[in-house]
């Protein structure tokens, strides 16, 4: 009993919704190292990114409940599960926050709009060590298992040595039989293009639906988590919560005018 | 016809809906400088960060076509009104992207929730210059007068100068009937706490309204936004999309393993 109250506490919340493999493969790897709890999207909420709901209000349903695991399915977002998990159903802060792990690719310039590293910045913001696993398959029966050794590496890595206050880890799998190894990468560049596809509705009015290609913009000798998972390595890239850009800062403050206007310049 | 056409394009969006105030008192300043689009959410859609629409279709409507300014009202998120403005309804590559003027703060940690910023980082992630406005004030009819010679201040530099790739600016104005200048600010720090609400329906089931109150970590001296914004600044604060933790990356190879597991380390 006493050991048990001891185990680490390991938070668990996704994009894709509490039911599906990613996440169920993650809580089972989780439960070795302790005691979990999950609060996770009652649905697909794919692109949620940091979103939060203040337009409606949220419920919570207890779907499993037993010794060192509970999961709740949640009508909220990736972020609202992460803050409703903490604040109503953690008995304690808990050691680790996880999100995943995400069927599909988060690399790149889409870590900005995954609801899985929303799950992972909200447990960061919160100051809790956050690790976000994901797999370049969309297929959602995908074969998780030559990720598995390399997320074990780096939960125990998080769990033993923490995450210095503000950055959290965002670890990517590509989606190939075999890996070459691990890659500590930067977040790569480049842009989502042709991203509207617009029909006609059987009623004849214009809808769309969100889709896109994305080009990278990184060279080919660039240490990006892009580059690494075509590469065929599985990408951890350090991300943080700070977003200032500091290197601007200086230039800003010499040429934008900065004093308070004059009464003829305040305009209406 | 031919001077018309080269005016600056200015792409704008919001997260408080199309019709509201703030979303009016920018498009009239920004058609001082430019024809304008308007894409913007047709309710409130506070809170919605990056989050982008997958699964369920987009729709516009024209709302407003005049000489200079067009206005169409979406269902999607702040960042769904910026990607169907660029693919739809903007015939060139627009010089400027902007967000607002929020009705609330997105200083500090809430650039990460905020669906404002959520347009900036979307026009950014284009390669567009952008800039976000918010002012500290809830009321939905507060009075702007004081911010708008600041914004034209930053609006004129950016139409000017640009911004460097990747950065994209944040810009917040206080609560308060007169400004001490402008300063540029780094990002501040802290934590949401208190976030739930929890209550009773009238049918006895527990549901949850998010709430919260913030506390600052940064010291007095400390040039955040948050400090700049309670001793009456209008603070800007340039913002990056690479969030990438450089600094850990070395440590990351030293200390986590990165070759290929031993076949009797590779799990289940």
């Amino acid at each position: 009993m006493m050991k048990e109250e001891k185990r680490p506490l390991i938070l668990i919340s996704n994009d894709d919704g509490y039911d599906v493999k990613g996440i169920n493969v993650l809580v089972d790897i989780a439960r070795e190292y302790g005691d979990v709890v999950v609060v996770a999207p009652d649905g697909a909420r794919s692109g949620a990114a940091l979103s939060v709901t203040f337009q409606r209000v949220l419920t919570v349903k207890c779907v499993k409940d037993e010794p060192g695991l509970r999961v709740y399915a949640c009508n909220g977002s990736p972020c609202d599960c992460v803050k409703i998990g903490l604040s109503e159903f953690c008995d304690r802060k808990p050691d680790l926050v996880m999100g995943g792990i995400n069927h599909g690719d988060n690399s790149a310039v889409n870590v900005h709009y995954s609801g899985t590293m929303g799950v992972v910045i909200e447990g960061c913001l919160k100051g809790i060590p956050s690790i976000g696993f994901s797999h370049c398959s969309h297929n959602m029966d995908t074969d998780f298992t030559p990720m598995i050794p390399y997320m074990r590496r780096v939960i125990e890595h998080v769990l033993k040595k923490g995450l210095p206050n503000g950055v959290c880890l965002n670890v990517n799998a590509p989606d190939v039989p075999e890996y070459r190894g691990m890659k500590v990468c930067r977040m790569g560049q480049g842009v989502w293009t042709k991203e509207l596809e617009a029909r006609i509705s059987p009623r004849g009015y214009r809808y769309y639906w969100l889709v896109g290609e994305f080009k990278s913009a990184d060279k080919p000798d660039d240490n990006s988590d892009w580059n690494g998972l075509h590469e065929g390595y599985v990408t951890v890239t350090p991300t943080k919560i700070d977003i200032t850009a500091y290197e601007v800062m200086e230039e800003l403050k010499k040429t934008l005018p900065l004093a308070p206007p004059s009464m003829e310049g305040s305009g209406n």
